[in-house]
C-alpha cells in the first residue's frame, strides 16, 4: 500500500490519539483540515503550540489556565468562604458552564479508586486541608461525581475535615428527566430527599 | 463564568469545529492534551503546522500528499491500464488499506448530487476523459457509493466514456453481513448477481 505521504499519516496517527476519535474519525478530521488549510489547519496549528507553550495549573486550585494563578482564584470577590472540590478541570468548568455558584474550587486530581489503584496519597488532600485552614474557609462543597468512586472520596474528605461545615451537591431527578428512565438508585435517591412542596 | 483562558478557549473552538467531535469532546480532547503537552500537544501543532504547509492534491489524480504527483501515480508498475474512479480521497484511501487494487486512480471531488446542486461541471469529468484517452487505460473501474447519487454518478461517467470497458464495484453481502440485519435492496441486489457455487 501506498500512502498519503508520512507528514500526513503521522498527523493522522497523532489525531487518533485523541478521546474520542479513532483512526477513521481521524482519517476524516485530516482530510477536512488539508482542504480547508488555510481557515482551520494552520489556526488549529498555531492555537495549538500556543497552549502547549502557555497552558499551566493554578498552583492554588489545579484549575488548567495560561496564568499562575487562574482568573477565579485571582477575583477577590469570589473569596466568598465557599470552596467546592471537584474531581477534575472538566468538572470544575461544567460548574462554571453552569454559572450559579460564586466561591472558589479546588481539583483534586482524580478521585479514589481502589480498580485504578488510586489512593488518598495521589489526590491532593493535604493541600486541600491547608487551604481551608489558611482562606477563613466556611463550607466546603463535594462536588464529586455521583459514583461509587466519586462518593467514597466524598466520605473520604469529609472524614478529613475539621470545623468546616461540609455539604455536597444534591442528588435526586435531573432537569427533564423522566421517572420511566430513571435507574432505582436515583429514585430511591430523589424519594430519600423528598421536601416540601 | 470565568474562562480557562483565551488561548485555550480558543483551541476548544476551533477543535469542535472539526468532524465528529463537537464542545463537549473538543474539551475533552485539549484537557486531555494539555495533560500530555509535551508528548502529544506540541507535536501535534507541529505536525499540523507541517501538513499545512506540504499538503497538496495530485495534478494527475487529486489524490491528497505532499508531492505535485501522488506515490500512486509516480509508480510506474502501477500503470497497468486500470483506472479507478472514486468519489473522494478517503475512498481512494479505503481502496488502498484493502491492498487489492494494482493500477491508478482518479477521485472526481464528489458525485453528482440534486440536493447538494452537484452537477457535471462540478466534478472533474473533462479530466477523467482525458487520462482516458492519454494513458491508454484498458478498464475504467468505477468505485463510487452504492447510494442513489453514488449510482447515478456511475451511470453518466459510463455514458461519457467511449471505447474504453467500464466495470463498477460489485454490489451483495457485504462479508460478515447477516441476511436478518441486511436491507432489501441489498439482499435483491445479492440475489440478481448470484453465482454458481
Amino acid at each position: 500500500m501506498t500512502g498519503p505521504g508520512s507528514e500526513i499519516e503521522n498527523l493522522i496517527a497523532l489525531m487518533a490519539r485523541l478521546p474520542g476519535l479513532g483512526p477513521r474519525s481521524a482519517r476524516r478530521a485530516v482530510l477536512h483540515l488539508i482542504r480547508k488549510r488555510g481557515a482551520q489547519l494552520a489556526p488549529l496549528a498555531d492555537a495549538m503550540a500556543e497552549v502547549a507553550e502557555k497552558a499551566r495549573e493554578c498552583i492554588s486550585c489545579g484549575n488548567i489556565g495560561t496564568a499562575e494563578i487562574c482568573d477565579i482564584c485571582a477575583a477577590h470577590k469570589r473569596a466568598n468562604g465557599q470552596l467546592c472540590v471537584v474531581g477534575e478541570v472538566a468538572d470544575l468548568w461544567a460548574m462554571e458552564r453552569a454559572g450559579i455558584f460564586a466561591g472558589r474550587y479546588f481539583v483534586l486530581g482524580g478521585v479514589l479508586s481502589a480498580l485504578d489503584n488510586i489512593g488518598p496519597d495521589d489526590l491532593r488532600i493535604p493541600l486541600l486541608r491547608r487551604r481551608v485552614a489558611d482562606e477563613s474557609v466556611r463550607e466546603v462543597i463535594l462536588a464529586l461525581n455521583a459514583t461509587v468512586d466519586g462518593q467514597t472520596t466524598a466520605h473520604y474528605i469529609a472524614d478529613q475535615l475539621e470545623g468546616v461545615e461540609v455539604t455536597s451537591l444534591a442528588q435526586g431527578v435531573p432537569i427533564g428527566g423522566e421517572l420511566d428512565y430513571l435507574d432505582d438508585g436515583t429514585i430511591s435517591a430523589a424519594l430519600r430527599a423528598r421536601k416540601a412542596f
